[in-house]
Formats: C-alpha cells, structure tokens, sequence
C-alpha cells in the first residue's frame, strides 16, 4: 500500500516533506535565465532539487496553485514534476485541497489520481461532508492511493470555523478529526496506518496529545514547519515513535540557498542541507519527547 | 462593477445559471464523433450550447473539475469557453471551490482572475477562514472581479460539518453565513448587493427566509436545480423581487436533448428551451411567493 511506503521512506530518510510550492521568484537569476519561460524555469530547478534531495526527504508535496498561476504552461510543468517525482522511485502529494460533490468529486479524483496529473496522494477538503470523500475510496481500496484531509490548519483564521465551538463541547476540527479516524479505518495498511490522513497544524502541546491520541492510526501531513513558523518540537508531539506523520516545508528548503553569500549556484546542495538539518532537528525532539513521562 | 451586471443580466435574462459541467458523456455521439479528441469535443459542444443561451441565462458557470479530468487538453477546452464566454459579452464563474493560506490564495487569485483562466467570479471553500479570503480582495475592490463563498450545500454530507449546532445554538453555516455577509458589506455595488457572493443550497422555506435575511446583501449561488432535485419553489425563497441570485443547472440543461428522440442533432436548441422553461417556473414561483403575506 502507497501508506505503507510513505511509512518505511520515513523510517529510512526522514519524515521531511518537501514542498514543491515553486515560486518563479524563488530561483536563482542566474539559473531562470537560462529559461524561455517561467514554466520551463520552474520545471528545471525542481528537477534539481529533486536530483539532491530524493534519499533526504520521504515525499514531495506539490503545491498546484502556483504552477495554476502560471496558466497551462504551469500546468505542463506541474505535470512533468509529478512524472519525474515518480521517475526517481519517490512519493508525491498533488496539494489541491479539492472538495466538492459527488459526481463533481468523481472528476477531480479521476483527474489527480490517473492521467495527466496522477499523484500518490491528494489533499482534501472536508466542508463538503463526509461524502465528497466517497468517490476517491476505490482507490483507496486498491492500495495505490490515499489522501490527507484538512483537520486543523496553522493560520490565524482557523479560529474562523475549525476553532468553533459546538453544542458539544468539542470544537468543530475535533468533530471532523474523530470522523476522519474512523472513515479512514476501512484502509490501514501493514504498518498501522490508514491511507486516509490528515493535514494537521503544529499547535500547543496539550492539544497535539489529544489530537493525537484521536486520530491514532491517522497519518499526518504537518505544514507551518521554517517559513510559517512551526518547530521541531511543534512536529515530534504528533510523531510516534517518529513516524506517522511528514512535516511540510516548502520555501525553506527552496530557498536555504539565499542564506549564503553565492549560494544561487548551489541552490541544490543548499536545499539538500536544510533537508538534512531539519531531519535532525526533529530527529532530535522526537528523541526528547520519547525521554518524558507520558 | 460585475455584480451589478451579472444584477442586470438576471434582470434581463432571467436568473438561470448555465452549468459547463460538460462531461463527455453529456455530447451527443455524432456530435463527438466529428473531433479527434475529447477535449476539442466538448468545447465545440459548448460553444454551440452557449451561442443558443446567452441571451436566456444570466451567466456561465463552468466546473473545473470536468476538465481536469481530462487532463492539460481539458483545461486548454476549459481556457477556450472562459474566453468564449467573455466574447460574447457574457458572465463567467470558474466553480474551482479554492480555499488555501494566503500565499497560495495569492497564487490562486492570479490563476484564476488573470491570464489563461481568466473568469468574472470564482467559487471558495471557507474553511481555513476568513484571510483565506484576503488575498481576492484586491480584486473586488477594482470592481471587476467577484466570488461566491460555500455556505450551504445540498448534498446529503452538509450535516457532517455545515449543520453542526455551535455552542450558540447556531449552525456553523449561519456563522459562515454572517461572517460573509460582514465581510461583504465593503464590496456592495450600484444594485445593492456585494462582490462576495455566497453558495446556498435549496432548503425547507423557513430556513431559507431566515438565511435571506441575514445575508440581505448577500448575491447566491442557488446550486441543486433540476438533475439534484432543487424545484423552482426552492429558488424563489432566496431572491428578492426575482433578483440577488442565481440558480445553477448544469446536466438538466445540457442533456435535455435526451428527453426527445433523435434530440442529439438538435441539442443547442433543446438546451435553449430547457433554459427558457426553467426562467419561467422560477418566474412563476417568484410572483407567487409576492402575493404571499410575508
């Protein structure tokens, strides 16, 4: 199963996603020049960082919206880093945050799951309820596919409406969190977890446990990590063991190179480090953490 | 400003939607049969469809996930009928229900309101809240471009987050639905109603009176006519003076050749039919619900 995979490229490189969220503005001058178009720029220097960084990072997250802003030619390069994700023997995240009705949901899981754009993994919106998740479950079912649902999210207007309160006592995010664990249990792999995941911001640490705790064999997709603002440790409260989740970085990584002087040319080996370092940082809090009491 | 000519146009053409949500298996055989791919099928097939409505629908709303699902040719046939659209002089809604952080909103904005993909409005998921909103807003205080937020939809899912009781004795929908209305209130156009726009469903007719009252300002997108059960009666519950919305019919209207032998050779003007027969029930509705003591 694709979660199973996902699971042994921790164990082996690190639970690092890396976030293919290429900006034009993120590539060095002196690389992009080389370019007739800013689509052909994007595709090349992800092709790179992919080359250097294939053995550090567990997966690759490709953000759409930005290859979308580029028109159809950003498509065709969002098509052919996809292809070359899977080329190198590695996992991608097609980040489309798509949700919508059933007959409509057929469509978009068609479109992101084979053809053109096919992905390892989608991200998913829940508002929709849970049946807009419906037509992606054959392909869960067969093994080579999963998803990560929008739980809780890292910006301030979360609060908007997955911080709301309900008649319950438990905030909507908790409501979605626990529906979320259980749809996902028809589809838990060999080593525990389901192909059904979650996208769930770094938060406090009382509140991660809880979460946590919730959604046991729910595999997680972390973002906020460096240029959002969330930390190592932030990731470790929702790692067991070290593994079951991946955290997502995207400029970060894409642009370590701007921390040195020159680094344009090096941008590859610079995103390479960054990767690595990020490994160990959260390496280390895992280490921590499995030191406390619980 | 856009949402006083989409008010114009509903006042002049009825309030009929046209959805573009043009599968392939919508289009008549012999009609496809003349084109060397899908996707150059389906945007012929619109172009025919739009060129018999656009002066009987108030606007278009094309689906993309029908064209993702064919791939970067799907989204090419997509780009044509956005600007075929346009050519016309008509309306156009890109129902991509986009909902991210603000950079990446950024990103979508740029895809979505300029260059290949153009569109007049866009559909959002409101899920990470309200910034999530924020980066469009440049784009409606020019006057030129406007969305239309989920609030409620009509699918059976709707209860799993939409219909959740908060610990107010509200809704989450209301909530959204007030939120919106608010933060709508800075974008209201010459014909008294916002840029922002939102989506809501067809409903029992308490609910819906309740809902139009809170969001007054508020231009709906009135999905579920038709092919998902949503009758005349529904949509007339929601405007005001038989203006403030306008109600959505995709597969009704572009199918409805299939109701009359050999209607395929003659699906253009079955569509155009279907479209006029739907403003007039509304119409109906609407003159009935005035005589109605309120």
């Amino acid at each position: 199963m694709i979660i199973d995979r996902l699971f042994d490229n921790v164990s082996k490189n690190g639970c690092v996603c890396l976030g293919l969220d290429t900006s034009p503005a993120y590539i060095p001058e002196d690389f992009s020049r080389g370019f007739a178009t800013d689509a052909d720029a994007v595709f090349a220097f992800n092709k790179k960082i992919i080359d250097a960084t294939a053995d550090v990072v567990a997966c690759y997250k490709a953000q759409i919206a930005y290859y979308e802003a580029l028109g159809l030619a950003g498509l065709e390069a969002y098509k052919k880093t996809l292809a070359y994700v899977k080329s190198v023997g590695q996992i991608s995240i097609a980040d489309v945050k798509r949700g919508d009705i059933s007959a409509t949901a057929e469509m978009y899981a068609r479109a992101h799951f084979t053809g053109d754009f096919e992905a390892d993994f989608v991200t998913l919106n829940p508002y929709l309820g849970l049946d807009s998740l419906e037509p992606y479950e054959r392909y869960f079912a067969s093994g080579e596919k999963g998803c990560f649902v929008l739980l809780r999210t890292s910006n301030p207007g979360a609060k908007d409406i997955q911080y709301l309160d309900t008649a319950d006592g438990r905030k909507v995010y908790e409501v979605v969190a626990e529906k979320i664990q259980s749809f996902g249990e028809k589809y838990i792999g060999a080593r525990g977890y389901s192909a059904v995941g979650a996208v769930m911001g770094a938060t406090n640490r009382e509140e991660g446990r809880r979460l946590r705790e919730m959604c046991g064999t729910t595999f997680l997709l972390i973002p906020g990590f460096g240029a959002q603002g969330g930390t190592a440790g932030d990731v470790a409260l929702y790692l067991q063991d070290g593994n079951g989740g991946v955290a997502n970085s995207s400029r970060g990584i894409l642009t370590a190179y701007k921390k040195i002087d020159g680094g344009g040319e090096k941008f590859a080996e610079c995103a390479r480090t960054e990767a690595v370092e990020m490994n160990e940082k959260i390496r280390g809090a895992v280490n921590e953490n499995h030191f406390e009491p619980r």
